[in-house]
C-alpha cells in the first residue's frame, strides 16, 4: 500500500424523509438556497426544503437556473447575489452541477478576484462559507468530496478545483428524492459513479490493494444491480439507496486510499467532449471509457491491461478482454447509455478538435502521456 | 437499507515514516503523552515522536504504564496530572488500550464528577480535550471511531461510552510501527476485527446490504491472508500495511452504515470474560465467537442462521455451516488464537459466575434476548 492522508468531514445524513431535517442543521444561518430547474417544485423536495427552514427560522434568498455542465458567468451572478444578501452559508438542492456550482460560490465569496482564478490555479482557495446539501440527484459523489468542475464558457474549459474547506458540512440523502430521476439520468450517474470508481481501479500505480479492489468490485456490481432494478422500477427505494450510496462512496476518497498515483483520463477526454458538444457528462464517459479500455488492452498497457482479467471475472464472470469490454458495452446500451460518438451525433470528423481540447486538460492534470495523437486513437475506437 | 447517520472526522495520515510528522499537527500545544510499556523505547518510536514534538517546539509530560484492560485508577491518576500541568491536548502512541484510555482522558478532564459517571450513563459526554494518536497495534480502531472501554477493577465491570468529541484529530498510521507486534498479539488483533466486522454483518436487522456486506466479506479475506504473511514475515510491509488498514475500518461506522440496529453480542461475553479472568480481548473473542456461531446455527436463528452459508461461501467457499465454522476454528487455531475456554485454564465449573457477569452488560446494551441461560448454553459450546 502506498502512503495516504484520509480526511472526510462530511456528515451523511441517509434515509427517507431526513429533507425535512435540514432546517435543524442551519439554525440561525442566512443561506443562499441554490438549484437547478422548476423540478424540485413539481416533485414537492422544494417544498419540504422550504418548510423545514421556516420552521427553524432560518432566512434564505434563493438563486436557481443551474444548468448541466454549469458554467462560470452563473457562479459570477450567484457570488454578487450572495455578497449583497450577506449570507453566510450555501444550501446546494440538486445533483452534482447544483453542488459543484455551491462549492464555487462557496469559495468565490471570499475572493476578491475571478473565482476563475482558483480553476486556473493561479490562486490557492482559503476560506469558504459553510455548504450544506439535499441531494435530488445520485452521481458524482460531489455531496460528499471537497472538489467542483465549472465550465468557462468564454474559453470553452471545463477545469476543476479541490480544497478542504469545500466538504459539505452536511449532505441529507433521501433515496426517495431520486424516485423522479428519468431513466436516461439515472443511466448517466451509474456510469459516472462506475467510472469515477474504475479510473483509479484501472490507473492506480499501486499492484497490492485487494480492500480497495474489493471496494471497488462490491460497488460496481451494486450500481449495475441497483439500475437494473430502477429501470424496470423507478420507485424501489432499496434499489435507489443502494445505488445513492455506492455512487456517494464511489468519489469520497474511499477507494483510492493507498492506492497510490491515479488519474481520470477519461473524464479528462470526457470534459472536452461535454465542454465542446455539451452533451452530458455520463454520455461522454460511457462512450470514452470502453474505447479507452480497449484502447490500453491492444497497447498492452502495463497495469490497465493486466488489470482487465481481473474486472472482468469479478463483473462478468469471463477473464477474456475482448469479452470482458463488450460485457461492459452491452450493459451500457441496455440501460441507454451510448457507447459510441455517433450515437450522440458526434462526426468521425471532429477528433482532431476534441483531442486538442484535450490535450488542455491532460496538461493541467500531468496526464502527458495524452498527446493529441493517443486521444484520437482512443476516440476512433469510440466512433 | 436503513437509515443512517455517517460522520467520522479523524484524519487518517497512513505510511512509512509519518511518524517524524506528529509534531507538525501539536504545534503550539502542550500535550500529556500516554502510553503503556517501555516497549516504545525499545523499537525506536518513542524516540522518533519525542524528537518529532521537540523540532515542531510541542511542550509535553509523560504518563506510561496503560496495561491491557486498561483500568480506572490509571485514568483518574492521568487525569489529576493533566489538569495539574494544564494540557490543553493527549497524544496516545499505542494501540486501543492506550487510546482508550486517552479517551477517557479526555473528556474526565473538563468533567468534575468521577469519569465513571460516563460509563454508567449517570452523565453526558460533553467536551474534551483535543485527541492525537500514533498507533503501534492495529486492532480495535479506536484510532478512528469515537468509542473507548475502560475496566472499573473494583466493580469488575469493563463498560464502554462513545461520543462526537472523541474522534481523534490525527492517527498516526505507519504499518512500520507494527513489526515488532509479536505473533499471538497480531493473532488477536486479527480476530478482534474481523468480529467486529462479523458482529455487524450476522446481526443487522437490514438484510438488503449488498455495499455493507461486500466490504465486510473484503476485509475479513484481507485480514486472513496478511495475517498469514505476516506470521511468515513479521516485517512484510504490504501484509501489515492491509492488515492495520482493514483493522481501522473494520469499527469507523463505514461497514455497519444503512445495516440498521446491530449488537455486540460476542463483545458483551468477551468482555465479562477479559473482566474476569484479564485474558487478552481477541483470545476472548475466538473463543465466544465460533461458539455464538454455533448456537445460532443450532438454534436456526432468523437472519444469522440463514447469512452463515453467504459467509461460509465468501471466505472458505464452503456453505455448510458446521464446515464454515469449522474453517473459522481452523484458521484462528492456525494462528494460535485459542477456540476452547479450557485452552486459557478457565474451567467449565465458572460458567454461570461468567453469564452472570455478561448479563450485566447484556442490560446495559439492551441484548435482552441474552439471558444467563443463553450466554451459559453459548459458552458451553466453547469449553
Amino acid at each position: 500500500m502506498k502512503s495516504f492522508v484520509f480526511y472526510n468531514p462530511t456528515k451523511i445524513v441517509f434515509g427517507k424523509d431526513k429533507t425535512k431535517s435540514i432546517g435543524n442543521y442551519l439554525h440561525g444561518k442566512k443561506c443562499l438556497l441554490l438549484y437547478g430547474k422548476e423540478s424540485i417544485k413539481k416533485n414537492g423536495i422544494y417544498n419540504s426544503v422550504v418548510e423545514s427552514l421556516n420552521k427553524n427560522g432560518v432566512m434564505f434568498v434563493e438563486k436557481y437556473g443551474v444548468k448541466s455542465n454549469p458554467i462560470l458567468s452563473f457562479v459570477h451572478e450567484a457570488i454578487e447575489l450572495a455578497r449583497k444578501e450577506k449570507v453566510d452559508a450555501v444550501l446546494a438542492v440538486g445533483g452534482g452541477s447544483v453542488i459543484d456550482t455551491a462549492k464555487a460560490i462557496a469559495c468565490g465569496f471570499y475572493y476578491q478576484g475571478d473565482v476563475w482564478d482558483y480553476f486556473t490555479d493561479k490562486a490557492k482557495i482559503g476560506d469558504a462559507l459553510p455548504l450544506y446539501v439535499v441531494l435530488t440527484l445520485a452521481a458524482t459523489a460531489s455531496e460528499m468530496n471537497n472538489g467542483a468542475v465549472i465550465t468557462n464558457e468564454k474559453t470553452q474549459q471545463k477545469f476543476n478545483i479541490g480544497a478542504e474547506s469545500l466538504y459539505p458540512k452536511i449532505s441529507i440523502l433521501d433515496p426517495v428524492n431520486t424516485f423522479t430521476v428519468p431513466k436516461t439520468y439515472t443511466a448517466y450517474g451509474c456510469v459516472d459513479a462506475m467510472v469515477h470508481l474504475l479510473e483509479g481501479y484501472f490507473t492506480q500505480d499501486e499492484i497490492d490493494t485487494s480492500i480497495q479492489d474489493g471496494f471497488v468490485e462490491t460497488m460496481v456490481k451494486t450500481l449495475i444491480e441497483s439500475t437494473g432494478k430502477i429501470m424496470n422500477k423507478a420507485d424501489d427505494f432499496n434499489a435507489r439507496a443502494d445505488f445513492m450510496w455506492a455512487a456517494t462512496l464511489a468519489l469520497n476518497g474511499l477507494t483510492t486510499a493507498g492506492t497510490g498515483n491515479h488519474g481520470f483520463p477519461n473524464h479528462m477526454i470526457g470534459h472536452s467532449l461535454s465542454a465542446l458538444y455539451d452533451i452530458p457528462h455520463g454520455a461522454s464517459l460511457s462512450i470514452v471509457f470502453p474505447a479507452w479500455l480497449m484502447y490500453h488492452a491492444k497497447e498492452k498497457s502495463q497495469n490497465i491491461s493486466q488489470k482487465i482479467p481481473k474486472f472482468g471475472k469479478a463483473i462478468f464472470g469471463v477473464e477474456d478482454p475482448q469479452k470482458t469490454i463488450e460485457s461492459l458495452k452491452q450493459f451500457f446500451n441496455s440501460i441507454g447509455a451510448p457507447t459510441r460518438l455517433s450515437q450522440v451525433d458526434i462526426p468521425a470528423a471532429d477528433l482532431d478538435q476534441i483531442a486538442g481540447n484535450a490535450v488542455m486538460l491532460a496538461n493541467k492534470w500531468g496526464l502527458t502521456e495524452y498527446t493529441k495523437g493517443v486521444i484520437t486513437d482512443i476516440l476512433g475506437l469510440g466512433t
